[in-house]
């Protein structure tokens, strides 16, 4: 047995009840924190707000005067399972994103296609997309970032344990490989089957970010691109729902993004599994953000742009 | 309107499909990549392995030699629900995380309490913790982790939303504040009830990651202590399931971490939530890893070490 | 000799000008992207701007209107050797960096003295910085954050060979030991040597990173900070101009964030390094930021705040 | 003057000396970490071995036991100035990184010819570059990795304030401008000004990765790749050293990576700053890692492969 083994179990009589060990921070109790008391106040009001207005307003006094249209989206089950509230949003600091609609993971001879799951379910959300861009193209600011999951053809950026279950998943067929009749190698980065669908390609003026992971963050550009863009709120749609949606939406909200997911714009190779994280995003008051829908979202752009 | 969108709309004329825009990599067809073609070698001969012993078996070609003891895990619903199959670990190459077990979302008068959860939901998981403990502590060199999600006491490394949307969920009391008869601030580090439970508090030399997210990769010490330890694979228990639990596995997968979660070593708000966090991990034959229980694996402990 | 290396000697025979293999995207050369020419268009106006003014104006395009006050530094060598030019802050958009001012870096009996460097030299910039912080403190909204660096009491944090190396370096003394007559482990958090300086302490309001790295990015809380606070340009100071100055100016250029060192608010082990690290700065026209002085900045300050 | 500079006057007058505020652990001094004490005693071990040898051996208690083949490569000025010492690395497990070798960096009418840098000092490393890569493709399993900074052809990644500095230093022309007579837009990913230099062409089973920063951690797939391939040892050469160079070797410093620089391997800007960037790496006994040059690494592989 080790060496760290034999020290833990000699340890392991010392009083258990030494709490608050090595990296706790004890903080000096009388000490008043003049940076919480300001952000305690400051929340304090905004709580108040809240409660007359239903809206999560957005922060002027965080992010400056808004620089674009002002709109309002209405979201459900929030704070509570069968309330409703509102998000505030500045067009010209939203971004709107189309999370890996490729054919990979909702066309036919694509990745998902191959492992044999239901093709209706991820190619659900095409329709409310296709409407929501075109309602954003015509009348806003609002930026569009389409992601795209995949690899280097060299697989140098996919992790093994990842290879390994796509070819056991797929009966001998995983990333890398080209299924009988297939459109190219799966889940990589060129080929016809990695590309964003027709329905949804991005036109000029629109983001394309490309990632290895589930996620978005600490690999790709996303970060950086939402820096540069002077983003603060994401509306956000894709597949699949529960994997790299969520994922995506876990990520930005860590990071302090103002998140909120389109449900009808997203879908899952598994209908329990798309409910379930619809509803893990609105536990605890909005754990991950907000919910919202198609119909509700393109109706508050219409309203604040004058549009039709 | 902004001069984006209107260049936007003067351009949507152009033919839609000029495919493969920007930052698409379109890969030399004729280009047989040295590097791929060994990787997907590798795969092929591993998947007709798995498909005789059912065994992700650990991969030293990648890691070199086991320096601890290996040991396998039956995992469930693997690669397809229904079937079992195993992950074999080298325990000194394992990490054991108990993620989150802190009165804040354990406990009385905690922050899971005073949003009017059911603590029996979330502290369900803490035997099972408890007794993988005892194993890992008495028999074996596998290293054990636990993290604590609070904030500075200054609160600026929380996001400006999430305190708010905890102010409205807890009725006016939310991270910061401290609840009527409470033991501290809620979710502010040094705070008794930020603090990890009595049962299953650290003993000497077990480790303690702070972090300020629901993930712990990116803003915490996680993936530096993962990589000084030499970890590879990553059993993981903590609460909650569908949130801190979830998004640690799905960024340690991200990473290339081989993630297994003891499905009753951890516990949600919401059983259905819990079910399905369990149920997506399962999909596309392992989506973010594997699911076992505290039985399997501490059996599996056992018999590799001759304890019991 | 191992199998990649075999198929890298077979494969060499293949044309070596293949190019543009597989990372590389190939863009569509007809296609004409209307984000980049939004960006360029942008770019040559402010280009044009600067050479009328000299100044790098705070741009309200990107951030929204100014928050605070508008001030505008002198910046040393910019954008060529010999030339003088401004740069323009938002002060409540302005975060004042003081790095690891400890007892370590710049103190007796502290990490940077059991090596044998001169103190005379890392402790330098306390006065520039105490007149700066007086300045801040007194009269305006900008954000002052201070750094420490600092491992875990378990030292989980710590790279082995960081560790290796400073016990080497310090002839049998490194991170983790006791000096003779020292005042704690050195580089341990919660130790006397590893706190700040008295002279630069902390006051209420202000911000506090501890890191585990020479950067600060990926493993602190720096950037989550940064974020909530709104931040886009830094003022940074501390020790050592070569190592973590250098390293956390250099990420935070990489994320967009407008950097400017006040040179005599920061100090190195060496005199030649620090003025290497000065001048590597101004390259490309300044490849990381630019360069200023205590004086210039105090003086922007009081100018636009009618202090004096 | 805002309400933050307000609280904070109001609260200057309470005690300065109110040390170890909020973020500051204080652990438990009597609790002895048995996480410590074994890491300790190994640097101890380690250091008494270095007495003797003069030699920072691979250390197979941490990764395990050599893959490839062991070779020691001398290195300069460590641990004090005037020392020579050793650095062992495991063939398998050891990196070598061609950064930036491209033509926008050291050929004609790329982005530093036409900032008016001289294109001798950044092309000096060609040679011994070559020379390297010949030994490593001819008798080992080094992997070898190349960088290539650049961005998206919609801009959309690079930070606004560097296409400014850019516009500015090249007069007119930067960052996704064409110069006159040149051969696409600087620094645009898919131009051939962009693409690496034919001499230092990658070959089947070498690695690319593209990178929107000086650094590539973060945001680029390097630390995915490096954690693909096992990697524990940088062997880092190319350009600038001051700039990409050595930002990256920062960034795999403090992730635990034991990297060697090739000092002829690298070149800058300007000559005085490549000698201090060689200087800084060395001080505090290799606070970077390590300096050594062509020469002696390839004396090293041939010595070790029985090649030459």
């Amino acid at each position: 047995m080790s060496s760290i083994s034999n020290q833990v179990k000699s340890l392991r009589e010392l009083k258990r009840n030494q709490k608050n060990l090595s990296p706790s921070p004890i903080p000096n109790k009388d000490f008043t924190s003049a940076s919480r008391e300001e952000i305690l106040n400051r929340v304090e009001q905004d709580y108040k707000d809240f409660k007359n207005t239903r809206t999560f307003k957005f922060p002027s006094w965080l992010y400056g005067p808004p620089k674009g249209k002002l709109f309002k989206v209405e979201v459900e089950d929030c704070p509570n399972f069968g309330d409703k509230a509102f998000v505030e949003f500045d067009s010209a600091r939203t971004a709107f994103l189309s999370i890996d609609m490729q054919v990979d993971f909702c066309g036919p001879k694509g990745y998902v296609d191959v492992m044999g799951y239901d093709l209706g379910l991820t190619s659900a959300p095409i329709k409310p997309i296709m409407h929501i861009l075109y309602t954003i193209r015509n009348e806003t600011d609002i930026k569009v970032i389409h992601t795209r999951e995949g690899h280097l053809p060299d697989l140098s950026d996919a992790p093994y344990n990842k290879i390994l279950r796509s070819k056991i998943i797929g009966n001998g067929v995983g990333i890398g490989n080209i299924p009988d009749g297939g459109l190219g190698r799966l889940l990589v980065r060129g080929e016809k089957n990695w590309d964003i669908i027709d329905d949804l390609y991005p036109i000029p003026g629109e983001y394309i970010v490309d990632k290895a992971g589930k996620g978005a963050f600490g690999q790709s550009n996303l970060p950086l691109i939402l820096r540069n863009l002077g983003i603060t709120h994401l509306v956000i749609t894709g597949i699949t729902t529960d994997v790299c949606v969520h994922t995506i939406m876990r990520e930005a909200n860590d990071n302090g993004y103002w998140c909120t997911l389109i449900k009808d714009g997203t879908g899952a190779t598994d209908y329990g599994n798309y409910q379930a994280a619809i509803k893990q995003i609105k536990m605890q008051g909005g754990v991950f953000g907000w919910v919202s829908d198609s119909s509700k979202f393109t109706k508050a752009i219409k309203s604040a742009f004058n549009g039709g």
